[in-house]
């Protein structure tokens, strides 16, 4: 008898109907004779009518009390879909954070998980109940609401399957699984049947959105092995879990676009030790996030630094950054609105050298000027001109992954 | 420094213009000193949405998880006037049931209150913060979360006030005060400076909305100053108290009409021992609360029994009631679906007579025939036919209060 935690999302539980639907889902797995733990975010739409609440109301809404709000969306879900089961004649019973216990931190809005005491949990599975599980939140040492942030109810369904050792932890959302590139972009996407833990975090930290990228994280630590499937049909899913060796002769796995990236270069900064402490201590103060960071090589003594964030930090962040390019003086902030981040990403790269050669000429040829270059070790990102950025992850896919399924040799780019 | 519990029904909170205006009458409290426990119901609607999604899911939803979802109203309500308190300066917090342990036995949907714990609000007020909590619902031992029942944010209010030895617990509503009669009804209703604990529970009981039955006997148990007043204007409103000397001067307070009844008849009932029970044992195991009873005087060993019922339950009752009568060899079961029940109350009843047979001359009159006759030490109701509520009402408050603010001598009716 395999023990399961299913996660559905809030598209997969968004309206009643969704939610009979999920609960046959729920039930068939029952029937198949599975241990179930159901982890359920808040009904599509819901979490943003909350937080707007709480925006008409005041500018910077405290947030405890912001987490007692919308942590209701979970509780209301987490209740309708034991409602249904119940209905239907299988015994459920729901759970909120501070019932298990999930205990966290204090940052509301982002709490980390602590600890989840499963014993009641546990209980209920032995008493033969379907455990339902309102997913994003926790408490804190005080008894305080708190909710881990944004998609965390995939972290909730991580979490419990870790705790309990789980067979499997079945993400249920409105895509069928992970694909090589995001198939509105490129209809030649393909899915994919497996991932690794390294490939999938690549994947979600470079704006593939089908999985947190925290929860893969989590996944990865305690070996949880995961799948994302459709709650929407019966087709099989993406699995993602330890390497293997097979996995090893994909050369790229995936092809992901972010949109979402401003670009901003500190123009003409004396080159000399702890500048850039000086530019980007505020900027991570302020709690903003820095992607990619550039530094040319420097002529006569001055270098330009450029680097990129999210659209949505761009006013503070230049703000800060004007204030301490004129402490240190450097000679201009320029900055661009929109630009487009290009990835491959692929465990296949570790042992075959000239994806980044290859993924240059690729861009080249379609006559794309690349402005910021990153690696890692099983993955390349450029930054382009934000309107290159569909017509860029297209070619990619086509010579990557349309055009050579499996590794080239060596030194083919 | 006066402590003084709160409370603002659905419709004070009912969009986020009223919680900005409650928010700004509670800031005004507090600048004049006083210790603020703020209670909020759901917004109004709330509820009722969300009973109905449950009941879209299922026939009869599973009472636990119907209260983890109903709760999320109130949960909303706080954390949002919480919010609003603290965007404009003032040190705020919410509590839920679960998180001041106001602990409820299990009987879901219509828990009663065991204890609450007040250390956390103690310190919170000693902290100077505004503690704003979730009305209408608790916590039982196994960490379910319970409600109490329709209304019950008033519950939860008076409840906090006993146990925090407030020195006034105001519920704040959409009318003025406690009135003589419905204005609705009587244009010449007057609203009542003060009124004692049992009237007010004779007229919570009757079918004056104002205020819930139950938190008025609490307020009476407890011996809390209640006070009603509308969220929406600066009226003084209406005390709620011990009776005092001045209060038994007034004959008849208030009028009230139910026009929410069913009368059953069961005719020809052989009039032997234990067959009121036969009849009433069944119906009250179904959770159908009786209103009137009335049997009338045997005439050949066979005699007629009537009762009233709130008209929701009558499908219920009929369907018992028939059974038994079978039984029993009751020659008929005849039934009324809209009856109206008519009441005058008033502590000065006590020490004057004379206020029924005034009361049936009214009626007469008017030419309204009595169909039931029900009495108390401080109330006279009687059982009208539909139609002529309002009249009856209408003419029972010109005789009793418009005509007679004090008591008559004895016998003047």
């Amino acid at each position: 008898m395999a023990l399961v935690v299913q996660k559905y999302g809030g598209t997969s539980v968004g309206s009643i109907d969704r939610i009979k639907a999920v609960a046959a889902r729920v039930a068939k797995a029952r029937d198949r004779g599975d241990r179930l733990v159901v982890v359920v975010s808040a009904m599509a739409g819901e979490t943003n009518r909350l937080f707007k609440l709480a925006s008409e109301l005041t500018e910077l809404p405290d947030v405890r009390e912001t987490d007692a709000l919308v942590a209701t969306g979970e509780q209301v879900s987490a209740a309708l879909l034991s409602i249904r089961l119940q209905g239907l004649g299988y015994p459920a019973v729901s759970f909120l954070g501070f019932q298990m216990n999930l205990a966290t931190d204090s940052n509301h809005g982002r709490a980390r998980i602590k600890s989840v005491q499963c014993d009641r949990v546990m209980r209920a599975l032995d008493d033969g109940r379907i455990v339902v599980v309102a997913g994003y939140q926790g408490v804190n040492a005080d008894g305080d609401i708190t909710t881990l942030g944004r998609g965390a109810s995939d972290l909730t369904a991580v979490a419990l399957a870790a705790a309990l050792k789980a067979d499997a932890c079945e993400i249920y959302t409105d895509v069928d699984g992970v694909y090589t590139a995001d198939p509105n972009v490129c209809p030649k996407a393909k899915k994919l049947g497996r991932i690794s833990y390294d490939e999938m975090l690549e994947m979600a930290g470079l704006g593939a959105k089908v999985l947190q990228l925290r929860s893969v994280e989590l996944a990865r630590r305690y070996n949880v092995p995961l799948v994302v499937r459709s709650s929407f049909s019966e087709a099989e899913g993406t699995w993602v879990g330890k390497e293997d060796q097979s996995m090893e002769d994909v050369l790229v796995s995936g092809v992901t676009l972010d949109q979402n990236q401003s670009k901003i270069t500190i123009a003409g900064v004396e080159d000399r030790p702890g500048l850039a402490a000086r530019i980007f201590g505020p900027i991570a103060d302020a709690g903003i996030v820095v992607d990619m960071i550039i530094q040319n090589a420097s002529a006569d003594g001055r270098t330009d630094m450029t680097f990129t964030i999210g659209r949505e930090d761009l006013p503070r962040t230049l703000d800060l950054t004007r204030r301490v390019a004129n402490e240190i003086g450097a000679t201009d902030v320029r900055h661009q609105d929109q630009t487009a981040k290009v990835s491959v990403v692929g465990l296949g790269m570790r042992s075959h050298a000239g994806v980044a050669a290859r993924m240059f000429q690729v861009l080249a040829n379609e006559r794309i000027n690349i402005e910021m270059i990153a690696t890692s070790e099983i993955k390349v990102s450029v930054v382009v001109n934000s309107k290159y950025g569909e017509l860029a992850m297209r070619a990619l896919h086509d010579a990557f992954i349309n055009g050579a399924a499996t590794a080239a040799p060596d030194g083919l780019a």
